[in-house]
């Protein structure tokens, strides 16, 4: 393979950057807070953290390369006895302040084995509190240009893969519109080189700014009201629902004495629980409840 | 065995009622709105919900009798092929409005499998967001008083127990100041038999109000700021941790299909998260996270 640890770790450190200039420029006003950290057994990270933005009410971008011994719990469930590892990648959730705004989320990862056994995973999701057909259009759209640059099965494939992985299934219902999820990508899964799946992660990766400033722009100025901020921090607690009970990178994290403050910057703010709280029939939060379904096409 | 399963669902009914009732005095204001259920395999529940009270700004104190077939998932935890069973309990979480005033859980369980396995299982656990240790002495001398009328062991034993089970891992903490837990207890396991353990549960039930009158009583009138406010939203965070990650009461009934409302009725009205807070040096707040251990005796 042409492409080494290094190299992607490399490019994904570049990502980061990029991502946390273009949504330093989009919020305006609060910047990201870095933190470094070495990890125990090998490796570190970059925590980078947003907080009381205009626009970006809490969110992280972090950038980690760990390496060392192969936690027992991990292994397990890999069913392998090997146990040396290097993981690098890049990780986001935004939860915005305003209701109209979407939460979004973006992973990219690369994981080895041994120096033998390697694979990509990642993907990119979008939570509206508010599902607005037009921009999910728009989001599905762009989504899937960058799949099509690289395997014309890809964006039909991790689209699947997102509509049954961030699925709330206490809820039967879908954390938010999807978007893309693949996990453990290899060149005899995809038919593509290992190079041609990193490069597929890299345009996933420099795609996030485009994508989240249209969204945030589409949007930021609409006007709410209590009504709206209520739903937002009710679909806030589904959020958190979904990130603590199913986010297998959550979970591995908690699992695997991970660094808690990096992993659970996924958590909003604020998030509300009401019982049993039905939304009013023929209303924008019922319609919302109705689109949150797998199998949605959303590019018309 | 004298008692029959009928007569323990009419005693824990009967608990159910006598604890809405003095909550409801307590809290002068709101009252319980009462949702029954029917569960689809067999029996079902009376839910019982407060929420924008005086005091009682959320909870439930839900009562359930269900049987039938025993899931799947279940079965293999249990390393079970018997097939039938019933389960009945009373649970309770109350989150109060004012920071002063602790969160508060009880629960107490019975079950069957095939008219033959059966057990009881239950507890009481205080969460403070202002840990004082006046208020933990004195809520452990009740439960200590409580179980001391029916076993040497049982306080001990199960404060232990309580300290292990409400452990928060990955922050290394206890969710609040314990108090007993205890799950399939048997004649072999207590020395006691079924009549006597059933007999202690129903006193831990009957508890309840006192105790928990006793603390709201002695915090209610202290005032709070925005201060206190903050800390208590972030405290309530760690119990949403708590209740999603680890209860396994709460991942048993998402994991089972249980009445989700019902299930998260323990979710507090809001939660707050911020990235790595780090209270003030020698603060009531530093405080508190100082005495958030395992093994501490309350008990003076």
């Amino acid at each position: 393979m042409s492409i080494t640890r290094e190299s992607i770790a490399q490019a994904y450190q570049a990502i980061q950057d990029e991502i946390t200039k273009g949504l330093t420029a989009l919020d305006g006003k609060s910047t990201f807070v870095e933190e470094l950290w070495n990890r125990e057994g090998g490796g570190g990270g970059r925590t980078r953290i947003i907080q009381d933005g205009n626009i970006l009410e809490k969110g992280g971008v972090n950038f980690s390369a760990v390496h060392g011994q192969l936690p027992e719990v991990i292994k397990k469930s890999f069913g392998v006895d090997d146990d040396q590892f290097f993981a690098t990648g890049v990780s986001i959730v935004i939860h915005p302040n305003n209701p109209w705004v979407p939460i979004i989320h973006m992973n990219i990862r690369y994981f080895e084995l041994n120096e033998e056994v390697r694979w990509f995973g990642g993907g990119i999701d979008l939570t509206p509190h508010y599902v607005q057909e037009e921009d999910a259009q728009f989001f599905h759209q762009q989504l899937k240009d960058v799949c099509d640059q690289h395997q014309p099965n890809f964006y039909n494939d991790f689209k699947t893969w997102a509509d049954n992985y961030f699925f709330i299934k206490h809820r039967q219902e879908t954390r938010g519109i999807g978007g893309v999820f693949y996990d453990k990508l290899t060149p005899e899964k995809t038919g593509l080189s290992f190079e041609e799946i990193f490069n597929f992660s890299c345009d996933l990766g420099r795609s996030f700014v485009g994508i989240y400033t249209e969204l945030v722009n589409r949007n930021r100025e609409r006007a709410f009201g209590e009504r709206e901020k209520n739903w937002q921090l009710l679909r806030r607690g589904r959020y958190v629902e979904f990130n603590l009970v199913y986010d297998s990178g959550t979970r591995f994290g908690l699992e695997t004495n991970g660094r808690i403050e990096s992993i659970l910057m996924s958590l909003p703010a604020q998030a509300n629980w009401a019982y049993d709280f039905k939304p009013e029939a023929n209303s924008l939060e019922e319609k919302t409840l109705s689109l949150l379904k797998k199998d949605i096409n959303w590019i018309k």
